[in-house]
């Protein structure tokens, strides 16, 4: 992967950077965005780290997290914008921004940045993060390895996704030279889960229903009581059901309010589930969209499944 | 990883060659057994591949696992047997063997073979046939790429065991290389559960104890029959509870008969739980080992949980 001279030239010339992700961070923002400070700062440079959102509790295992603030600045001389290509969705719409570069795997049509370095094949930004801090000349640390480690273990769910290349492994293999460590890192990514989170999991799995390869499954309000979670407890239990062969679609019905719910939405292979979303007014893509629904448990249940049923017909 | 002259000088001078692994056989076993199969017959030699169990259907997809026999021949004039050191382990004890070549990543005090490569600290028997391979001068074809990555894949758990090493990330960036569908082959391995599997993984799950860390899970012989399983639709199972950061120690008792159990053993960090197999006559690593015990569940339980709970103390 080559860096732009462009974005490599700005670096070294200037020397305050505003370093910032989107909101709601998972680990590819958080370990690119404080790596890429780290680096900006062995080379002496002023960075600012922002990220509107606090750092989730489960992410607080990366070094040097602390160094994340969540002021929002009336101006913004140099931004790096990472993972993400918009002001909107990075929290900053209100700030006057005189330079921006957007550090970015995701395909967009969106033009925003003077200088845009955007890879829509690269399994992570924390993997075009790595070639930019090599070029910058820095050291890659025990600390940079091990943010830019989980950067790229998370955005490949550590190398199980079709976005595993043979390059972001041979990466991840210098960056364990570096002193990343892999146990470790997927231990904290993966078996993170509290006792309480682990129990409501077990009661998801419990109500499951089967229809023609559609798994269904539904969290009740009643269900957060007893097992004391909230929703953000819910993450990745849709894929669960995926485990098996013959489901090719996975839906969680989330209840929110008395008679409305919150639909995350799987599919295996080519069937596209955001056709599902968008028809009810929801989003997302091929494999992971997500909608909500209002009425009885029954009637959208039914509603959704006669969705998916023509859309795997289809 | 140096292979032994004398490995490579016995391949390169014998013509024939039966190459066996354990019966019960995972990833490990069969990459191993089919690549190293492979690369023997493109330099031109004999080979037959056996094992004393026939493919899980889990493993159907192997390239090249059809070759495999479960024929026990009277007499064996060149062994080499992966992944394990008895005769006994690959169901082999009543045949003559002439010569017998280990390799194998599992420590063991056993003196059986005429040539023995272990290396414990390998974190598969892939790794070791993958320069056996290389030191052969054999070419990695695809179907030997994806033999070696998916015995690498599973006795790392997708490099997110603490036995994953910067060498094994390296190789396994080789093997993709080489042809190995990473994508695909992590698919195979985990979303590959019958529906009837995941309803005894629920079944299981569901009557989960948790004691100071340590998490015990019992498969009965009346639930394989209420789900339509066997043993073997329990692998992985013993690792669900580990997703529980409060869980240390992950522990599966299996019944085998009226009062017998199977037992795996699983632990985090650096609590060594072979040291709780070595006390019941079983063995494995640090992380992952398994016995056999008798008596009444509620008796074994207590016995195991007492061996777990000092060995957390030590």
């Amino acid at each position: 992967m080559k860096v732009p001279g462009e974005v490599i030239g700005h670096l070294r010339e200037r020397d305050n950077f505003f370093i910032a992700s989107h909101f709601n961070p998972e680990g590819d923002a958080l370990g690119s965005s404080i790596a890429l400070g780290m680096a900006l700062k062995a080379r002496g440079k002023n960075v600012t780290v922002f990220n509107k959102d606090s750092v989730p509790e489960s992410y607080e295992f990366l070094p040097g997290n602390d160094v994340i603030t969540d002021s929002v600045p009336d101006s913004i001389e140099n931004l790096l914008l990472l993972d993400c290509n918009s002001l909107d969705r990075a929290g900053l719409e209100k700030s006057e921004v005189k330079h921006a570069v957007v550090i970015d795997h995701h395909k967009t049509s969106n033009s925003f940045g003077d200088v845009q370095w955007v890879i829509p094949d690269a399994p992570a930004t924390g993997l075009m993060i790595f070639y930019l801090i090599k070029e910058l000349g820095v050291d890659i640390s025990k600390d940079i390895a091990s943010n830019l480690y989980t950067a790229i273990g998370i955005d490949t769910g550590i190398f199980r996704y079709p976005n595993t290349t043979s390059e972001c492994l041979v990466v991840a293999s210098e960056l364990v030279i570096m002193g990343a460590d892999p146990g470790l890192i997927a231990e904290r990514l993966f078996n993170n889960y509290s006792k309480n989170r682990f129990m409501l999991l077990k009661e998801m799995l419990s109500g499951i229903e089967m229809v023609d390869g559609i798994a269904v499954t539904v969290v009740l309000d009643e269900m957060y009581r007893t097992t004391g979670t909230v929703s953000a407890d819910t993450e990745n239990f849709v894929n669960y059901p995926l485990l098996m062969d013959e489901v090719k679609v996975s839906m969680l019905l989330r209840q929110i309010g008395q008679k409305s719910w919150k639909v995350s939405l799987r599919s295996k292979g080519t069937i596209d589930i955001s056709a599902v979303a968008a028809m009810f007014d929801g989003g997302g893509h091929r494999n992971a969209a997500g909608c909500s629904i209002s009425g009885k448990l029954k009637d959208a249940k039914a509603d959704l499944l006669k969705a998916v049923q023509d859309v795997i017909k289809q």
